[in-house]
């Protein structure tokens, strides 16, 4: 029987003494065989350039040797996931330790440099033997994509021990240790690949994931263990938590028992979607010292569920709207606002801008032509961006939220320095036709969201009778032409069989006009398979014609 | 005796079919032996996210097709540098095109992944002879970093040929095909290699590079050759041209031989930094359909500076100043914008902004206490760019330039969405010390910068005697502290041991928490060893404290 304790951990990126307590307080309060902690738990995922500082480089030997120490004389095994330092190089690695020793190494190969990762950035790679023998048991140890590499495991087959090993059934535990962010479909995908190894390797898996936001990566624990007879046993939520279980061979099989209840997973995507939102805002305000937001309510969809969204996880107290209606603002939108206001509890301010447009137009008129080239679109959105500025300046434990969606950003549909004015967007990754679906799915569990803002034309409101879809094309058709270009990486023969070519040539070219306004815009959280940001890599100066 | 012929390329990048016309009309007006082209250069550097679209694949694989055919029943043999697709694999490579055949295929195999580069995210690698036999002559060929390492070089000594071949003298030209980007004493850095290449193998060496900016990346050219005695002969400089030499045989040596004059190297720092921005900015502005720039004028250096040298890379017609004076605004700052507009001979536009901010107050006094948390200086900022903005609606073929230099990037002094608004930054990788000194060799050279705008005392102008260095520190300090920290790494013991602690800290601080506004900030010329960008990264949420 082999004991097993994991630590699905949210790390405080870099602060790696924190990190430290945190590990060894687990540690102690364990009294199981073995230890294990996520991938790069000491200094959370990914420390970046930090990485190459020699202060940071001494910080993480120091607690590495403060944590081997405190393992002295006492009975658990630790899996330390960790940066190390080894020949002037730096890998990725897990470390095992064993009474006040490091016994094996287990280095990471296979480093991702695809979507948001960047590991060759940073690290070095050396051939090491996964399998490793911990109190007795044969334990196979991978860090994170080196289990999706069937060359890897088949390398234990290939091992001396191995026909031995495995005819004895002594093979007890497969452990994957992961840094893996949300993504829409991403736990079957998590499941396959466990799956995958099982049918070459035999044995339970222990797939451990860290948990927590950091920036737009949001990662979401949903940690598990398989046994070697197909059983999920506990599948962890996306919070900080543990997984306690025994390893036992019944006949020739090794079982998982447990004594803690399993989570159901969580399949309804928009609650997913919802708690990973939940997840990246609370962790990206608490990792740079803010309590709250400010958001600009404009009667809109994506500004009502923003506020809808940050009252649920901050608390009516912690979200501040502005509303800055001008002429052009509808009395459905000031009804909006009002019903907002009253059904989350939130403080919303009302600013009026038009003095505001008036004197930008006093100023400028004799040079400019203001009913051309959107000026005048363009100065009330940022007459806006600038008064919200202004209580984030005065409320400097407030953030501002910027509200676009995917669909808008993907389309370059909003005014830079304006509407795109602010610190984090939780609906970045989401298209418009997601957004609406959220807000019906939160409307079910919160009854939060007034009905007009989902029922509602879509309307920036900066001229009389301004439709989104007047300007841009029917939300249905130009997220699934979206969705084909920036997920799918669709050819253009694929697209213009499934679209009208017109329209699927108005969007390739609004969204490449577009892309000067993203390199400038705030972050999201992460939801999609191509996310904005790190995912979706090209030139302003590009000449490329899809 | 081996006639090579080299092209210092300006690829349009993603223009295939434009690269492909001018590779192929290049190499139908040479009689060489031998035709070269740089790095990427039927697709230019770098494509990104391109790389991995069907229909740029498709468009590469054709135009090669079409290269290759061109060659048929032609004289000389072509190196293309191309992306090269292979058993589902992405390759770096320089293609051997003899007579409408590839008869080699060079893979590079030192993928770059610091900096600004990111090569593991599209390229495999594949072990191949670098040695290859061109119309009787061997050559040996290295795609960008593969000659910098020695064991590649060390690879051909181990040739089952090599020996008999140099004991005839036989290698005749040692070609290494580059994506190099400028920044200052990179070309030492190349010279230093390509004599560490030639003491393993005593050969002629052409290094080749692109030329062009591509956003914040400019690749400089400076290709050049050196022969086996170590001459180095023309060396081109940072615009599209071409090489054009003969290697033969003088006793056992291989010696370059050509009727083309040389250049000279240029060593000035300043001017080099001068023609590397004035080439960042004409390509940055045709890849993106623009031909002219908007600069908010303030009598300060950063605007003063960039105007000027706007003005001598677009010329007068194409630089729109536009002044936006306060009540705050200096007689010495009127008197600098009159001068520099006579100087340059450009339009300045003057827009009074007291209106505005007054018309600001009235709208917020009652909510905010606009006296507290700069909030009145932001204001004045953001309705700055609001106008360069407007102005930008109207001249939609102008762009605004921002002027912030890296100090002032660097510690967050400057105003989001305010004096941050533009797309293109000709000073952001320019500490304010730096600027100060490249003002100097401007006035030497062109006699256009009023002297005042480099002798006054930097003031942001927001309020009544306010001046850079009593909000921050003495820019001699603050830039010897920024460039230690930013540039060398250095550890804090070490910036502890040159500076004062107090000012460390404080710099150290100031840093860290810009660092959200540098992510909304526009791109700039890359010129340091470390520029804010794509050779910066960090986290928001970072919690690591240096």
């Amino acid at each position: 029987m082999l004991k097993a304790s994991a630590l699905q951990m949210k790390p405080q990126l870099g602060n790696i003494e924190a990190n430290c307590d945190k590990i060894l307080s687990f540690y102690d309060n364990s009294s199981s065989d073995i230890v294990i902690t996520p991938e790069l738990a000491l200094c959370g995922y990914s420390p970046l350039d930090n990485i190459q500082s020699p202060n940071f480089q001494e910080e993480i030997k120091k607690y590495i040797n403060i944590i081997i120490y405190h393992t002295k004389d006492k009975a658990p095994a630790l899996i330390l996931g960790t940066v190390w330092f080894e020949d002037n190089k730096i890998y990725n690695v897990a470390l095992v330790i064993e009474n006040g020793k490091i016994q094996n190494i287990i280095y990471k190969n296979k480093l991702p440099n695809y979507g948001v990762f960047n590991e060759y950035r940073y690290f070095s790679t050396k051939p090491c033997d996964n399998l490793v023998a911990i109190k007795g048991k044969y334990v196979a140890i991978f860090v994170c994509e080196d289990m999706w590499h069937t060359d890897l495991l088949k390398n234990i087959k290939n091992h001396n021990a191995y026909n031995l090993l495995i005819s004895k059934g002594k093979i007890d535990l497969i452990i994957s240790i992961n840094a893996s962010p949300f993504e829409i479909g991403k736990q079957d995908s998590r499941l396959a690949i466990v799956k995958q190894a099982q049918e070459i390797i035999p044995a339970p898996v222990l797939y451990l994931n860290l948990v927590g936001g950091v920036d737009d990566v949001i990662f979401d624990g949903n940690s598990f263990v398989r046994d070697s007879i197909g059983m999920c046993k506990y599948m962890l939520h996306a919070k900080e938590d543990s997984l306690h279980f025994e390893v036992k061979d019944v006949g020739s099989k090794k079982i998982i028992s447990t004594e803690q209840p399993s989570n159901p997973k969580t399949t309804n995507k928009n609650q997913l979607i919802f708690e990973t939102i939940q997840l990246g805002l609370k962790d990206f305000l608490s990792a740079s010292n803010f309590k709250g937001v400010i958001i600009g309510m404009s009667g809109g969809i994506d500004s009502t569920i923003t506020a809808a969204i940050a009252k649920e996880t901050l608390g009516a107290e912690n979200v501040l709207g502005i509303s800055m209606p001008s002429k052009h603002t509808s009395q459905l939108s000031y009804k909006i606002i009002e019903d907002i206001k009253n059904s989350l509890g939130i403080k919303i301010i009302e600013i009026p801008i038009d003095n505001l447009v008036e004197s930008y137009i006093k100023t400028l008129e004799n040079n400019l032509n203001l009913a051309e080239n959107n000026i005048l679109d363009n100065i009330q959105a940022r007459i806006r961006g600038q008064i919200l500025m202004s209580y984030a300046n005065q409320y400097n434990n407030f953030m501002v939220l910027t509200t676009g969606n995917k669909s808008e950003i993907a389309t370059g549909y909003c005014t830079l320095y304006g509407d795109t004015c602010g610190g984090y967007n939780l609906l970045k990754d989401l298209y418009k036709t997601q957004v609406f679906e959220l807000a019906k799915w939160m409307n079910e569990k919160f009854n939060n969201i007034p009905i007009e803002a989902i029922t509602r034309k879509p309307s920036a409101e900066l001229k009389e009778n301004q439709y989104d879809e007047d300007s841009l094309m029917d939300y249905n058709i130009l997220d699934a032409i979206l969705y084909e270009i920036i997920e799918k990486n669709s050819s253009l023969e694929n697209l213009y069989k499934l679209f009208d070519n017109n329209l699927v040539n108005k969007v390739l070219k609004l969204l490449k006009n577009s892309h000067y306004k993203r390199l400038q815009s705030a972050m999201g959280v992460n939801i999609s398979t191509r996310p904005f940001g790190k995912s979706y890599q090209y030139n302003i100066s590009d000449g490329f014609k899809r």
